[in-house]
């Protein structure tokens, strides 16, 4: 049962010091925004401005989508139970999955697959469809109940493009969508398959694919149980049921 | 059983279209930081500029803490075991409790209450820990078991500092800290106690106080999972023995 | 950090041979009932007959309430999301609380705390129920939105009268309900309530008040679990609505 | 997003009513075993009394293994934080997977698909390692770290052997055992192996094999969590150090 020291290459701590992968905390604390520490835990080195702007939208993406996810009925039914607000959250993230959030590992995981083949990325994006429809799957991160066209996706797209980090799974994702598109099926990418895809391009492991969102929908789910025990009595019978919005009206960003 | 229509102010929601708190998600998504959106979705507001490098400070300062917090080993016991990642930082923030993360919101809680009162802050202090004293409790959010002086807590109260947040709230926790070491007690301001005050001096309700670490150290969790999938072999037997560092080297911030 | 050898009272392993309590498990098995067991391994010692029969009707009262509760919902969610068994179990514990299982604990704790007075039961239950009105806070255990009389209460204290259970706990909880129903409320003891009255009764611990509850509905979720997923389609939109029951007709136990 | 009213088998609930798979839950109280309904709910029949036993000494068998389990462990440091029990149950349950309670799932797929072909057992069993091997993947439910011989399987395949449950699943477990042991690798059967076969050739689900376990080991964490509470102080640091065992000395059951 002896085992040899076991390592990690994340942090390094002794007494009065903790370094993130080699870089003080304190130093980073006031030099570094939140979304860049995000990108250096992750990846291992700090972001250029554009990865930066990058991460942040993509953090900002998923942040919430109101009361209706799965998540957020859970987190709420959690501490409306009078539990505290790490299991409220604890149960909202469990509820992630193939279809809620876990879309962008499933699809980064693809495109990253069938993206190193050599070839035309249109044949290519027309044998991964086959494969997929020979084993009975469907493509991860495509199509939404809701949104016909997904706006976040747009934007992250565009950002991609803006800040040249559109590459060769972005276009492979582009393929998927118009051979969708011209079978007459309506499965435009989904802001999950826009994630799984800008990450990629980035050169993120598909494996962290579901971290993005964990990070990012855990401040929804924050909100959600705290809105929930500040303003509602304990042990409400949660559903689907619509909800009514009254928080702050539509505004713009100064400036 | 019949109910009126629920309510939420965080999120709307249409086809097409999601605003945070009244702000298109488009939007946020490359002109405002991920750190602003957390700002936003928790107080209501955008920060002004010297709040969001406050948040940004506050969110970095807890990212991760290594390999033996009972977070990260229950979040690569999870993983090792062949669950998913979200099962895996689910697992994690379950761990989260009165001296892991969970001191900033009974901290929180306790100088928001005693802050509120008029009168000397000294005289508070005291009062205050005559009161916990009287019912055998301890004040949360102070002493480290492993820093002395939490490089931490000399950031994050440098920069409220800087910034202009530094309120009663700070001013109690510093007396309550120099109480304890005219009394010969080495319990100095930890990380949860600084945030649990910056916060509270920020105008955050003390019920968020675990929202704060819980956020954070969701990345921390995520990096932690991963390498303990991509590195070591499954169903790993995981404990607190001392673990080897062999990430990057101790380096500076470019520039 | 040198700590002295921690203690455990609950199991010895050495290789080869597992004791629960000081049993070998090999003997239990076969020999002695799961009931007996979980009797065995919460109290210490293995139960009287009268003391099985009541464990076995305990955890029985308890194992499933159908898909509305929080719980089932939560299970079924998150293995619908594409999650393992384990953590669709996990997720529906998690949700628990106060008036969903978590009552067992705080009526238990209420109870013990007021049986132990001197003094006649009518008159504590009415000091008890004072208390609790000066604190704005309702008798935990009591009242049931679809149950007028829970049929299980009937059962548990029928059987607690019968097998000789029936002790001060009871009758307290008892005078709350006569109190309550001299006060035109219809607030009867519901199965948490009864649990919780009846464990006290048998010298439980109150604070393992919510491991009966536990112990019990983990066999529903399990159930509710694997139905939805050999059911159901994946990432099913779960919600409170009715549900049809499609299992087996009513029936009575042979002989 | 209309949907036809959902259905579920499980229990059926009206005012004053309920009944699982069918049976009055008042009239199980008291008339069946805890274990007699478990059997009921997951296979959808009262069982016989040599299926009642079989199931009491299978969910006996996993009932506790000790501190060191990954799950013990999750659950003590979980409520060791100030959490509540259902928390910690949930974080151990969380921790169960590939090598700790999940095999009996993995062990028992294997099973029931290799059991289904014709021809003989022993030729089936070598074409079934082959296959593994050639995936690269080891056989699930043989092996233990501790245990050389595990005891509770050879009760388990004893008690089967006595009770007639003794089918092509455990003969199948058994040619794999010996495979192994004639290429002179000590990879006995384990007690998850044990179940899953076990529970295969008593016609359950292999999909519900994780769910035996997390049934019987919820009984062990909640006692783990209370011992912790109740004997430890808050945020202790947990490891797999060595634990000395306090409890009852070695004893039989009497009669």
């Amino acid at each position: 049962m002896s085992e040899e020291k076991p390592k990690t290459g994340i942090t390094y701590i002794e007494p009065g010091k903790i370094r993130i992968k080699g870089y003080d905390i304190v130093e980073l604390m006031g030099r570094k925004s939140f979304a860049d520490v995000v990108y250096l835990i992750l990846k291992g080195e700090l972001p250029s401005e554009a990865e930066a702007r990058m991460m942040d939208a993509i953090l900002t993406s998923s942040v919430d989508h109101g009361v209706t996810p799965p998540s957020s009925l859970a987190s709420r039914t959690v501490i409306s139970g009078g539990n505290p607000l790490n299991a409220a959250v604890a149960g909202g993230i469990l509820t992630i999955g193939d279809t809620h959030g876990g879309a962008i590992e499933q699809c980064a995981r693809i495109l990253q697959q069938w993206a190193a083949k050599e070839g035309d990325t249109r044949e290519i994006a027309a044998m991964l469809l086959e494969d997929l429809n020979s084993k009975n799957r469907r493509m991860p991160g495509f199509g939404h109940r809701l949104h016909k066209t997904d706006p976040r996706t747009v934007r992250l797209f565009g950002m991609a493009d803006e800040l040249n980090f559109f590459g060769k799974h972005q276009k492979l994702a582009r393929e998927i969508e118009s051979i969708f598109a011209e079978k007459g099926k309506a499965l435009p990418i989904n802001v999950d398959g826009a994630i799984g895809a800008v990450i990629s391009d980035m050169g993120f492991d598909w494996r962290l694919g579901k971290g993005f969102f964990i990070i990012s929908r855990a401040v929804g789910l924050v909100a959600h149980a705290h809105e929930e025990l500040t303003r509602e009595k304990p042990m409400r019978k949660l559903g689907i049921s619509d909800y009514e919005y009254d928080g702050p009206p539509a505004r713009k960003i100064d400036g």
